[in-house]
C-alpha cells in the first residue's frame, strides 16, 4: 500500500477534470484507493512518493500484433498486397514460438515505456504471448489468431480457444484476459464466423475482428455480402462483446448497426494511413454513440508502438475530415486512448484513476520544452501542452496493479538491451 | 578540425545512399571535409570522435514563428478565429522585445534538441530573434514581418529590412541569412507586395509568404484576384527567390506557376491539420518539380517543432490522398527535411553532408527498441526504422558549424531549465 502525491492528476474519468495537488492511493491488492486533491484525502499511514510531473491512467492499445516488432521495417515502403505477399507472410511462417516471445517481450517493453499498461493482441502460439507480457509486468487482452488458410485449421484453433477458457477461465491471470480472434470476414467463412461467435457469446468472451481495413477488401466484401457489419448482423454475430479494428469503410448505416449492437471500434489512424488504406469516420462513430478505443496496429506496419502518436493522429485526421479545428480536443483523444479504449473492450476496471479500478498509472516527466509555461496553467492549457507537444519518450514511471514496471524510462523485470538484442538475433536470421 | 567515425552516414545526397562505417572529416572553419567509407577516408591527425550511432545533416525548418512558444497551448482547442482573435492576436500585442527573444531562445534550443539546425523564422523584433539564435548557437534564415496592420506600418518595416541589409549584408553573420517576410496577400495590398518584391529582388534576397493557407482566405482571394499564386506572377514577385509557406489550396495552375517561377513550398502539414486548412498537395508538388521543404509552422499552433512529426505526417497524408501506401517513401521524407529543405531555400550550403557545406550534423542515438533489429540490416529497413520508429528525442547530439551545440540531449552553450524558466515566467505574465 502507498500513496503517490503529484502536482496534476488526470484521472481521465470526464466528470472528474484536473486535479491539482492530488493524491492516488493503491492498495494491496493493486486496486486504486483514494484518488483526489490532497486537501481531501483520508489520513494514511502509507509512505508517500512524490512525483513532480503528471499522473494519468496507464493507456489502452485496443489493437496490436505486437510480436511482429521482429519485422519492425522490414519491406520498407512496398505497396500494401506485395509487402504481405512477398514479405510479411513469408517471414511469418518462418517464426517459432520462442521468436514469438520474443517479439512480445520487445512490444511489451516498448509499450510500457510508452505509457501503454494494457493492449489488445491478436495473434499465434497464445502460451508465448502471455508469457511474454507478464514477464513484464504488463496487462493483456489476447484474442488468439483463427484464421482459415493453408496450413492452418480454423476449427482447431476454435477449440483451442474454447477449451482454454473452459479450463483456465476468461481470466488465466488478474492480468490476462482471454478473447477469440477470428481474423475477418474474407479470411473465414460465414459458417466459421457464425461458430466463434456462438463459442464467445456462450462464454461472455470478448471477439476481436478486423472489418473494412481497405477500400479493395471492404468492396468484394460488399459485392458478397452488402457489407462486413450487415454480415455478422445477419449471422447473429453482434449479439456478445465485439471490437471491430480497423472500421475504415463504415457506411452510414454501416455505423447504425455498430451502435445498436453494441459494438466498439478499434480506431488505427498511423496504421490505416501508412498502408493508404483510409481514415475511419471517428466523428461520425462518437456522433452514433459507437464506443471508440485507439490501436497502434502491428509493428511492421506503424512502426512504433505509441499511443501519443495515435492520440494527435486521431484528431488531426478528424479535423481534416470535417475541416473543423475543433472537432476533437485533447481532452477527447486523451479519453480516447485511456477511458474509451477500456470502455471499448468492455471493461471498466482499467483505463481510468478510480476507486476500484486496477492501479495502471503513468508518471509524466514535466522538465521539458513542452511544459515551459509550467504546470499551474488553466486546464486546457494544460492538456494541450500534454496532448500537442509532449510525447511518448516522456513518460518516466510505470505501475499495473500497483507493481512498478518502468522506472526512469526503464523496464523493471527485464532487461532491455537484452530483450532488443534477442529481437535482433530473430530478425537477422529471419533476414537470412 | 575533427572527424566524426559512425556505423552508418546518411549523406542526405541522393547520390550517395546509406555509407556504412564512414566518417565525416570537419574542418577548423566549421566546413565538411571527407565524407565516405572510413576504408576510403584520406589520412587524419585530426582527433577521432567514434559515434556508436546514425549521423544525418541538420534538419531544415523551413517555415516557423519560433518565438511563440510562449504561446504554446494557450487557446487549447478553440476553432481557429477566435482562436487568433481571442487569444493569439491579445497575446501577441503584449509582447515585448525582451519576451520575443526568450521565446526564440526556447524555440531555439528545442529546435536543436530536436535535430533541427536552420529556422526559417518570420517574426517581429529581428535583432531579437537573431541574438537568441546566435546564443544557442543555431542557424537562422529570418524574414522580418511585413504586414499592413492597425499600429504597423508595412513601408517602415520594408525599409528596415532593406536598410539592414544594404549595412549589414545578406549575410551579417555565419549563421544568420536575412530574408523579406511580407506576411500575405490578405494583410498587404499589391502595391505593397511590389515593392517588396522589387526590394527582395534588388538584393537576391529569399522572400518568404504564406500562401493559400486556409480555404476560406484562400477563396477570399480567389474571388479578389483569381489565385494568390496568379497575383503574384502578375506582380512580378515571382522572378527571385520566393519561399511560399503552406500552399494549401493550389490549383493544377497555380502548381503550374510555382513550377515555372522556381518557387518554393514550406509544406506544413502538422498545422494545416490542426487548423483544419487542408493538406497541401505534396506529390502533385514534387512531380511538377517545385522544391518542396518542411515546416513546423509556429507552436502556438502545431505545437512541438518537430519535424520527425512532420515527416511521418507528410508521407501519411500523402498516402492517404492518393491511396497509394508507397507515395512517399521514408527516403523519400528524410530528404524534404534536410537537403529539400535547403533547397527550398535555395541554399546550397546546408542540408547534405558533403564536402565544401556546412557541418550541421545531428547524431541519433540508435540503442532503444526502433533499432532492435541492428544496423546492419539493409538500406531501406534502416531507413523505415529510423523515420518510422525513431523520433525527435533520439538526437543525441547536434553541431552547427562543426561547434557542437547539443550534447547528450542538452543545449552546450545556454542553460535549457534556464530558458524554460524565462519563458515560462512570460507565459504566466501574458496569461496576467
Amino acid at each position: 500500500m502507498f500513496r503517490l502525491r503529484a502536482p496534476i492528476v488526470l484521472p481521465c474519468d470526464p466528470a472528474c477534470g484536473v486535479l491539482r495537488d492530488a493524491v492516488v492511493d493503491v492498495d494491496d491488492h493493486g486496486r486504486l484507493g483514494h484518488v483526489g486533491p490532497a486537501a481531501d484525502a483520508p489520513p494514511s499511514d502509507a509512505p508517500v512518493r512524490a512525483v513532480p510531473g503528471i499522473l494519468l491512467p496507464g493507456m489502452v492499445n485496443t489493437h496490436a500484433h505486437s510480436p511482429m516488432t521482429v519485422l519492425r521495417g522490414m519491406g520498407g515502403d512496398l505497396p500494401l498486397m506485395r509487402w504481405l505477399q512477398e514479405v510479411i507472410w513469408p517471414a511469418e511462417a518462418l517464426l517459432t514460438p520462442s521468436d514469438i516471445e520474443v517479439g512480445m517481450l520487445l512490444g511489451s517493453v516498448e509499450m510500457l515505456r510508452n505509457g501503454i499498461t494494457t493492449s489488445v493482441e491478436q495473434y499465434f502460439q497464445p502460451d508465448h504471448v502471455v508469457r511474454a507480457v507478464l514477464a513484464t509486468g504488463g496487462r493483456l487482452v489476447l484474442g488468439p489468431a483463427v484464421v482459415d488458410a493453408a496450413g492452418w485449421s480454423w476449427r482447431k484453433q476454435l477449440d483451442e480457444v474454447s477449451a482454454r477458457i473452459d479450463v483456465e477461465g476468461l481470466r488465466p491471470h488478474d492480468r490476462v484476459e482471454i478473447g477469440y480472434g477470428p481474423h475477418s470476414a474474407y479470411t473465414l467463412s460465414p459458417e466459421a464466423l457464425t461458430l466463434v461467435a456462438e463459442a464467445a457469446r456462450a462464454r461472455d468472451a470478448l471477439l476481436l475482428i478486423h472489418v473494412a481495413e481497405s477500400s479493395q477488401e471492404d468492396a468484394a466484401q460488399r459485392a458478397r455480402y452488402g457489407s462486413v457489419p450487415r454480415l455478422l448482423s445477419e449471422l447473429g454475430l453482434l449479439g456478445g462483446r465485439v471490437l471491430a479494428a480497423h472500421s475504415v469503410h463504415l457506411s452510414d448505416e454501416d455505423i447504425r448497426i455498430f451502435a445498436e449492437h453494441g459494438v466498439a471500434v478499434a480506431h488505427c489512424p498511423g496504421s490505416n494511413a501508412k498502408l493508404a488504406s483510409g481514415t475511419a469516420r471517428l466523428p461520425e462513430l462518437l456522433a452514433a454513440g459507437v464506443a471508440v478505443g485507439l490501436g497502434t496496429d502491428g509493428p511492421a506496419s506503424n512502426d512504433d508502438l505509441d499511443l501519443w502518436e495515435e492520440m494527435r493522429l486521431s484528431a488531426l485526421l478528424a479535423r481534416l475530415a470535417t475541416m473543423d479545428s475543433a472537432a476533437l480536443t485533447a481532452a477527447d483523444v486523451l479519453l480516447l486512448a485511456t477511458r474509451g479504449g477500456a470502455a471499448a473492450l468492455g471493461r471498466d476496471d482499467i483505463g481510468a484513476l478510480e476507486t476500484g479500478r486496477w492501479a495502471d498509472i503513468v508518471h509524466v516527466d514535466t522538465s521539458n520544452e513542452a511544459f515551459a509555461a509550467g504546470l499551474s496553467v488553466p486546464d486546457e492549457h494544460l492538456l494541450a501542452n500534454l496532448v500537442w507537444a509532449a510525447n511518448a519518450r516522456d513518460v518516466r514511471d510505470v505501475w499495473v496493479a500497483g507493481e512498478q514496471v518502468v522506472a526512469d524510462r526503464e523496464p523493471t523485470k527485464v532487461d532491455r538491451a537484452r530483450v532488443q538484442a534477442q529481437a535482433g538475433a530473430v530478425t537477422t536470421r529471419l533476414r537470412g
